[in-house]
């Protein structure tokens, strides 16, 4: 059963090489490395999706986490060749979570440093 | 019934006054100017919750505009004293889409120029 979803930015663009023309999507890629993590590990209860345009657009890698009845978290910076391990391990603790929030010191550091905003749950009621 | 909740973080400090150490927190004042303009002009499918953090803290003020299968969209840097008109009226399209993503000549000019992120709806599938 998915209890996390992972939504990764297909679209933004991140310059390669030293042409200031060139360009590549490196969330295309990201996609694919997830997704054969997940294979190859056991999904945990995560899926890994591709988005055109999760509208940040200057932050690559950018991914969402989702989940029901969970807090949504948005974070960006992410490097998609050394931070996989980090990103799926984040998702595994996002997914077994109950309502989205992982203990602070449970995030990796590149959690904590590129969270873009979050979102609560629907049913979410503050008390003021 | 409601189709659409504005979560507007009531957290994120705006400095106020030449005092550098002055501040307050704009929020919390959006959350009751939107709620009083929804009780007096009607709901239309739209309520409005403040929230503890919605993690961008630097553009207040920031809202989500959440609901059940659209899109989740993160807007910043609204006028809390200018723009309720225009947060009211986008949250009222926003409610009556099919799925969250209203056309960009629909949009105010805030809601163009302040995207901070947006985010699918769970059972969201790319064709990639």
């Amino acid at each position: 059963m998915t209890t996390a979803t992972i939504f990764v930015c297909i679209s933004c663009r991140r310059s390669s090489g030293d042409d200031e023309e060139s360009s590549d999507q490196p969330g295309r890629g990201l996609v694919e490395t997830i997704g054969a993590r997940l294979r190859g590990d056991g999904r945990g209860g995560v899926a890994v999706t591709g988005v055109e345009c999760l509208a940040v657009c200057t932050r690559p890698c950018t991914i969402a986490l989702s989940g029901a009845n969970k807090w949504t978290y948005l974070i960006g910076d992410l490097d998609p060749d050394r931070q996989v391990d980090e990103i799926v391990a984040a998702a595994r603790s996002f997914a077994a979570s109950e309502n989205g929030i992982v203990p602070w010191h449970e995030r990796p550091a590149s959690f904590r440093k590129g969270v873009i905003a979050r979102v609560p749950p629907l049913d979410h009621k503050e008390l003021l």
